[in-house]
C-alpha cells in the first residue's frame, strides 16, 4: 500500500462500514461467474439512502459501478460510492469506471482495496482525485481480499490461489490402505465441497486418484452449475507418464488439461483424441514441475485452483510451499494407523520444521467438522 | 430402568429442571474430590425458594442430602428435594439418606437417576415411597450420568470409564518419527488436560512413553491438586517386560502401579524398592491383558482412567473396544506422513469396519481444537 497513503482516510465511520458490507454482499453475487475477472460490488449512497447497487457478474458484461450508476441515475450527483475494488481507469472490454463515476458527479469514492495489478494499482483512485472527488481505500480490505484471493494471486504472483481440500477421519486418514475411501464425510460436507468446486476455475488432481477412483470432479449441483452458466471448471491432471485412461470419467465432461513430464507420442495422441489438452511440464527426476504448472495455469487466466488429490500430490504441493489454503473436512470416525495419510512428505527431523497453520474458519458441517486454514509461510 | 417405571413422572416442569440444574451444579463441586464415591448434589425447595443445598465432597464425609437438610432445618418439612442420584437406603460410613429425608418430612423427592449399583438400585426411592413421599426420577439423567461416568461404569461393568487423551496435528500425527513430540498443543490445551487429569483416579500409560518422554503424569496445577486434597492420581504403567527404569520420574511422585506380563524377580524387586506396586496381568502372546487390568483397577475402586500413551497402547485399547471416550486435542499444525500415528491397529479391510464416533463436545481451546467423542459400540 506504500505510495498511495495520500488516499487513505485515517478513519471510516460506522455507516461507511455498513455500506461497504453491502457492497461486499453485492460482490459475492459474482462468486461463481466472474472468472477470470474479480468479484466486485458497488453501492451508491445519497443522503443516507442507498440509491444504486450493482455487481459485476460476468466477463464482458458491465462492471459493478456501471450497474450501480445506472440504478442511481441523476441521484448519483453528489453521492458517495462504495466499491470493493478500486475502479478501473483503462479501456478493457468496457470503458473505464473511473470516468463513469466522474461523469456521474459523485462526491466521494471509498474502495475496499486498490487494484492488485501492480501496473495499474492506484491509477483509478488518482484519476478520481484529479477530478476533485474525495477518495479513500482500505475499508474492509481483508474481506475484499478474501473474495478475490485467486484474482489477486494471479495478478501479484502470476499463479492461482491453491486450495487443497481433504476429507479425513479424526485420526487423519483419508482412506484404507487397500484404496477404499468413498464417503468418509457426509452429504452436508459433500454439498459444501460442491460450493468450493463451483468457485474454482480448475480442479487439480493426480493420475493416482484418476486411476483409483475415476472421479468426475465436476460441479454436479444444478443451481451452482447454472450460476457458472453451465461451464464446468477445468480439470487438471498431474500425470508425468500419461497413465490417464482415455476413457476416464473426467474426460467425458470436457475441459481437461493433462500436465505430463515424459514425451509419449502414442499416449498423447490417444488423450488428445479423447478431448484432453496436454501440457508438457517436465521437472526434476521425471516428475511434473508443479510450480511451473501453476504459472502456466495463471497464464490461462485461472484464478482459483482447488486440489482434490491423494497424499502424494497434496504432500508435494504442501512441501513445495504451493498450498495457499487448506479445506479440511473431518468425519467423526477413526480408521487407525496403517490407513492412508493426508500428506506424503519427507519425514521432518525437528519439531520446528512443523508446518504452522493460521486458522480462518472452523465449524460443524452436518456431522462433520470443517477447518479452513492457511499454511504460515 | 425396567421395573422402576412406577416412579417415573411422565413430565417434569420448567422449575423442576431449574432446581435439578442447581443440584447438578452442586454435585460438580465434588468433581475432583469424591472418588471413589460418586459426585452428588442436593437442593431443597420450599414455596419456590431454595432453602437448602449441599454436595458430597469427600468419602467418609456427609452425603449431599445431609448437608442440604442441615441447611434447610425445619423448612425441609413439606419441601421438595432434588438429588442428582437416588438417595442411599443402606448404612455405609454414614446412615441412609432416605431415612434422613423421611425424618425431615419432605413432601417429594426428584432424583436425576437411580443408583447404578444393580444390588441397591431403586431401593432408596422405594423406601421413600413407602413412607408416603412422592418420588420421581429421570430428570436431566443424561447430565447426571456424565458427571459420574466412572462410578457408573465401575458399578455396572466392573471396570473404570476410560478416556484416551491424544494431542495431535491436524493431519493426525502425535510426534515425529524420531520421537520428538513435546508441545504440539499450546498452554490452554495443556491446562485443559490438567483438569481431566485431576478428575481421574488413575492415569494409564505404556512403558514406551515412560522410556521415550519420562513424563511425571501428575496434576501440577496447585489449585486442582488442593481440591484433590493433595493426592495425586494413580499412575498405571502397562509394561509387559518390566522395562520401566526404577529412576523414572513418575515413580518419584508415588502411587504407581506397574502391570506386567513376564515374571522377572530382579526387576520386580527393583521397582518395588523404588516404591511401585506391581500387578501381574499376563495375557496372550506375552502382553498385558488390558481388559483384566481394567477389572483389577475397578476392584481397587478406580472410577475414571485417563489414558496418556502412545499409538500402541491407544491402538490396543481402541481396537479392543476398551476406550469409552476420546479427548482429542488438535493443534493448527501439520507434521506430514511418516510422522507418528494416533492409533496403531491392524489395517481395516472394509470401510464398514471404521470406528464410528459420537461427538459430545467440540470447541476451541486457545489456538487448538478439542473434540470429545465416544466410540459407538
Amino acid at each position: 500500500m506504500a505510495g498511495m497513503n495520500t488516499f487513505t482516510s485515517p478513519e471510516f465511520s460506522a455507516s461507511d462500514h455498513h455500506y461497504m458490507n453491502l457492497a461486499l454482499r453485492e460482490a459475492a453475487r459474482g462468486l461463481y461467474s466472474t472468472s477470470p475477472n474479480p468479484r466486485v460490488g458497488c453501492v451508491i449512497v445519497k443522503d443516507g439512502k442507498v440509491v444504486g447497487r450493482g455487481a459485476h457478474l460476468r466477463a464482458g458484461e458491465p462492471h459493478a459501478e456501471v450497474h450501480a450508476l445506472r440504478m442511481a441515475g441523476g441521484q448519483a450527483a453528489g453521492a458517495d460510492a462504495y466499491v470493493t475494488l478500486e475502479p478501473c481507469s483503462h479501456f478493457g472490454r468496457t470503458p473505464p469506471c473511473a470516468d463513469a463515476l466522474v461523469k456521474a458527479g459523485v462526491r466521494r469514492v471509498v474502495a475496499a482495496m486498490q487494484d492488485p495489478n501492480p501496473l495499474v494499482s492506484g491509477s483509478g483512485l488518482k484519476r478520481l482525485s484529479t477530478h476533485g472527488i474525495e477518495v479513500a481505500y482500505g475499508l474492509l480490505e481483508h474481506e475484499a481480499r478474501e473474495l478475490n484471493a485467486g484474482f489477486i494471486s494471479r495478478m501479484t504472483r502470476q499463479r492461482p490461489w491453491v486450495r487443497s481440500k481433504i476429507a479425513a477421519s479424526l485420526d487423519g486418514k483419508t482412506g484404507l490402505n487397500n484404496g477404499q475411501s468413498k464417503w468418509i464425510t457426509g452429504p452436508s460436507a459433500r454439498q459444501h465441497v460442491q460450493q468450493w468446486r463451483a468457485q474454482s476455475c480448475a480442479i487439480l488432481t493426480g493420475v493416482g486418484t484418476v486411476l483409483a477412483d475415476d472421479p468426475m470432479l465436476t460441479v454436479r449441483d444444478v443451481t451452482l452449475l447454472q450460476q457458472r452458466h453451465g461451464v464446468q471448471p477445468w480439470r487438471v491432471i498431474v500425470d508425468s507418464q500419461l497413465r490417464t485412461p482415455p476413457a476416464a470419467a473426467t474426460l467425458q465432461a470436457g475441459r481437461v488439461l493433462i500436465a505430463h513430464a515424459a514425451s509419449l507420442p502414442v499416449q498423447e495422441k490417444a488423450l488428445r483424441d479423447a478431448g484432453a489438452e496436454l501440457i508438457a511440464m517436465p521437472g526434476p527426476s521425471g516428475r511434473v514441475d508443479l510450480e511451473a504448472l501453476l504459472h502456466a495455469l495463471a497464464q490461462r487466466q485461472i484464478n482459483d485452483v482447488m486440489v482434490e488429490a491423494g497424499a502424494r500430490l497434496n504432500g508435494s504441493l504442501l512441501y513445495g510451499g504451493l498450498v495457499d489454503e487448506l479445506l479440511l473436512y473431518y468425519a467423526p470416525v477413526l480408521l487407525g494407523g496403517g490407513a492412508r495419510d493426508m500428506f506424503t512428505m519427507p519425514a521432518l527431523q525437528e519439531m520446528q520444521q512443523k508446518i504452522q497453520l493460521h486458522a480462518l474458519d472452523f465449524r460443524q458441517v452436518g456431522a462433520d467438522w470443517f477447518v479452513r486454514a492457511k499454511p504460515v509461510k
